[in-house]
């Protein structure tokens, strides 16, 4: 079923010379099916085909792209080996694989009930008042359409959710905007796997051949040559700071620069107010143990950072912390270039000066499987050496001893941006300091009380993004519907003849929509 | 009542050595008032007190913001050498200058309401659902938020409208984001009347020192400074492409890439159909006559190139406009360099290969003033010399003689992005050209039907902006009150204290805004 060719549009396509295999982390060995990178030719070809099916998807009813979305997301069940590739591709369990499926399906199918119903577009109409002294006012009306072609990256730690056809993707897809999704080489059988039920669906409800392309790629030119190419419009990427940078650079240095979404690092700071750690800190050292390991620590939302002001309470929490966490059997990291960075990462944390190591896995374990390690540090010494304000991604974490809370805001306003910050306080405590949640608050794009950051819930109140480097515009989120928003313009219509206009736009509202009409809303008709 | 010092937030300052005079273009002759360039020291200073002043402001009630607004609009108005001055800094008619006062007194008090109101934020609400299997749901609720302190450099061509306290500072404030002022060098007074109007609102209204901010500069390094300014969060301009462009890549270098909206160059390409052209080409073209030069040709909606198929009802338009827009009185330009980078530019024109001069004014005019010019061309020329494509600034126009309407729509999905496309159509032309249509809709932000391009109505199914390099980024208009969205991220708290979150995502809604619960659009509470 996996035959390792691109789909250019709907057609399968091998024309390159380059290939390569993904790698069982688990069994430390090669898969065996092989993939034939995009040449520059078939990258020329799906952005061309893309671009004629911008032309004709941008302007199908949100019935029509309901039902793509929702048949994507049935071809995708149908798929019989997909939990298999999905776990010899990454090294993890099956259960996350049929997690990380339903929310791949839920998120197709919470975007089809958002076109289908249509308000999003963001309808708004004032009408004209030929009378108006001293000029007529003009009959203006608006809705959001689609930028165009899309470049969508697969992000290692999602095979599912947030690649082939991930978050991204459904949300560009439900804007109107042909994908063309470069594939993540470490799980290229999921993609192509994933690619062929996108394709199958495509036909099935007719869609226009390019709506959806997926390039294969080991290295960094396919990625390249697309963010480059005229007539791709926007780009969505999850992945390392490094690379979304290099991304967001190559974009903004277009003649015509485009936007790039890229959701990257975060080491989701979590602040202990001294109550809670009082009352409650062993057990929040218990919970935290298993946040910081879920996943191998693969998540965007990892907790790297927890913050208290020193003192016996935190003592406490650090020694229930460091025993619980070395009590957690290591699992399995995704590839063993993660394994190894996340090594390289970990040592030159446990290697800076004035810093004590707390926790640290020491029992041998299956290759490409990460030990955890807990590090703590004083306030003063983090704020100096901004080595340690760096990601190690995976399952990793560090305790910043502050001298005191007016310490803890300081380096909390100098930290980089964030997707979340978390603050575990007892009953009344937080409205005593609600400095430290505005310093928080400042950093981070999701505020959590009293709980981990890791599991983000897909739903329309969810943001994913933060100030940067959390994600290069923080005026969007990737994640829930409302991430729709980073491929859409609004776009006006001044005398339009009235039967010419979008249906969103009509008079008589056939799609009772939710609009501004005249600046109230409203779904009457006009 | 001008100083000539800069607002370093409410304080007068004026450290610097270097000062610099503004320009009457009517008497070409220098205006008297001197005004110090702000220094490094100065800079920072704002910047610091716009930092300060975020972490209190950001977190006011709309009310709060509503009356500071109003206050402004009240203050603009109690100006009484406001008119004088902007006309003796842009050569522009008393009528403008008191059109143009309506207009930001119109937005800021446009602000004011939709700040007052409150639905602005988009609060959305999921409650939790603590027996949701497999894992809890949480409580999970999100609003709009201001980005940090915004810089906001004013247009040339809208002393009023579109600078000191114009649609970008206003939609700023609105969204709880302090301004910084780039004073524009040509109305330094007009600024620096507006400014003391700001300054004045904002001790009336109590808002924190900082809020506001105005430096005054003559050259390019105070913008360069400040957009560098790692506390600066965004950036508002309105000009050319390339002082737009150069603001845009120092953006994205910084370490921090930050939001640049540019509103930059357009030439607003009309398309005249078969039939209307042989049915009210003449009327058209005195209309085109008037828009053409209206305020000198000196806005960024000003039509530049008109569309036909070639053949005598064409020509016969082209005869009529000819001879109606050397019947027009020329006027004064904003400033002499805006006049002689017309002339430049005019003059490239004239010059291309295979062109030919269909209007010149040629009578003597006072310096300064404009004389108007259209030219005509065939497609095949236009198609291949690009340098046609590019916008002369002032009153000139440029007719294409188009081979077929094949050859149309190729040319005009070719075209740069643009702000606004206009097509003039007799009764159920359009119907039969939807292809055309399709193609101006890929290249604009606002699709006019029998009309002109100049003329942008403020009101919220406005879009001014569109693709590169109309704007810099086309998810965003920089007219209306949708504008304020340039300056927001969304924000989420999850399991927060209800007590102690935002009044827009309080159970109770005590604003009684629309929000979205449970995926649900509802003014009701929880």
């Amino acid at each position: 079923m996996i035959t390792g060719k691109n789909y250019v549009g709907f057609t399968p396509s091998a024309k390159g010379s380059k290939t390569y295999k993904t790698f069982n982390p688990q069994l430390n060995a090669e898969n065996e099916d092989v993939f034939t990178e995009a040449t520059s030719e078939e990258i020329n070809e799906a952005v061309a085909l893309a671009s004629k099916a911008f032309r004709t998807y941008s302007k199908i009813s949100g019935t029509e792209k309901a039902l793509f979305l929702n048949t994507i997301a049935e071809e995708i069940l149908a798929l019989d080996t997909l939990i298999e590739t999905y776990c010899k591709e990454s090294g993890l369990p099956e259960g996350r694989a049929q997690g990380e499926r339903n929310r791949t399906i839920g998120q197709l199918r919470a975007f089809a009930e958002l076109v289908a119903e249509g308000s999003w577009v963001e309808a708004s109409i004032d009408t004209a008042q030929p009378e108006r002294q001293p000029v007529p006012k003009p009959d203006v009306r608006k809705l959001n359409i689609g930028l165009g072609p899309v470049v969508v990256f697969g992000a290692s730690n999602f095979p599912l959710a947030y690649s082939t056809a991930g978050g991204d993707t459904a949300a560009a897809l439900a804007a109107g905007c042909p994908v063309i999704v470069k594939s993540h080489p470490m799980h290229a059988g999921t993609g192509a796997l994933v690619a062929s039920a996108v394709v199958k669906a495509a036909k099935k409800t007719n869609m226009p051949d390019g709506v959806f392309s997926n390039l294969n790629s080991s290295g960094i030119e396919v990625g390249q040559t697309l963010v480059k190419h005229p007539a791709v419009k926007a780009v969505g990427f999850t992945g390392s700071i490094r690379a979304g940078r290099a991304l967001y650079n190559l974009a903004s240095e277009r003649e015509e620069p485009i936007p790039v979404f890229a959701e990257m690092g975060s080491i989701n700071p979590v602040v202990m107010l001294p109550k809670a750690l009082a009352e409650t800190g062993s057990s929040w050292a218990k919970t935290y143990a298993n946040s910081i390991t879920l996943g191998t620590g693969q998540f965007c939302t990892n907790p790297g950072l927890l913050f208290g002001v020193k003192g016996d309470d935190l003592t406490q929490f650090i020694n229930v912390l460091a025993k619980e966490i070395v009590n957690i059997e290591p699992t399995c990291m995704l590839h063993p270039n993660i394994k190894s960075a996340y090594q390289k990462n970990k040592d030159r944390a446990l290697n800076q000066d004035h810093i004590s190591i707390v926790a640290n896995y020491d029992k041998e374990v299956q290759i490409n499987y990460a030990k955890q390690a807990v590090i703590t540090v004083e306030g003063t010494t983090f704020l100096e050496n901004t080595t340690l304000h760096q990601e190690v991604f995976g399952p990793f974490s560090m305790v910043v001893q502050c001298e005191n809370l007016e310490q803890l805001k300081t380096i909390i306003y100098k930290l980089e941006g964030q997707l979340t910050g978390t603050i575990l306080a007892s009953d009344g405590e937080l409205e005593a300091h609600l400095d430290v949640m505005n310093a928080v608050q400042n950093r981070v794009g999701r505020l959590i009380f009293n709980g981990v950051p890791t599991g983000v819930e897909v739903c329309p109140s969810m943001v994913h993004g933060g100030p940067y480097p959390a994600s290069s515009d923080s005026r969007f989120t990737a994640v829930g519907t409302q991430s729709i928003k980073r491929w859409v313009r609004p776009f006006c219509f001044q005398d339009w003849p009235l039967k010419l206009l979008p249906l969103e736009l009509q008079n008589e509202n056939p799609l009772g929509i939710l609009r501004l009409v005249n600046n109230k809303q409203t779904s009457a008709k006009i």
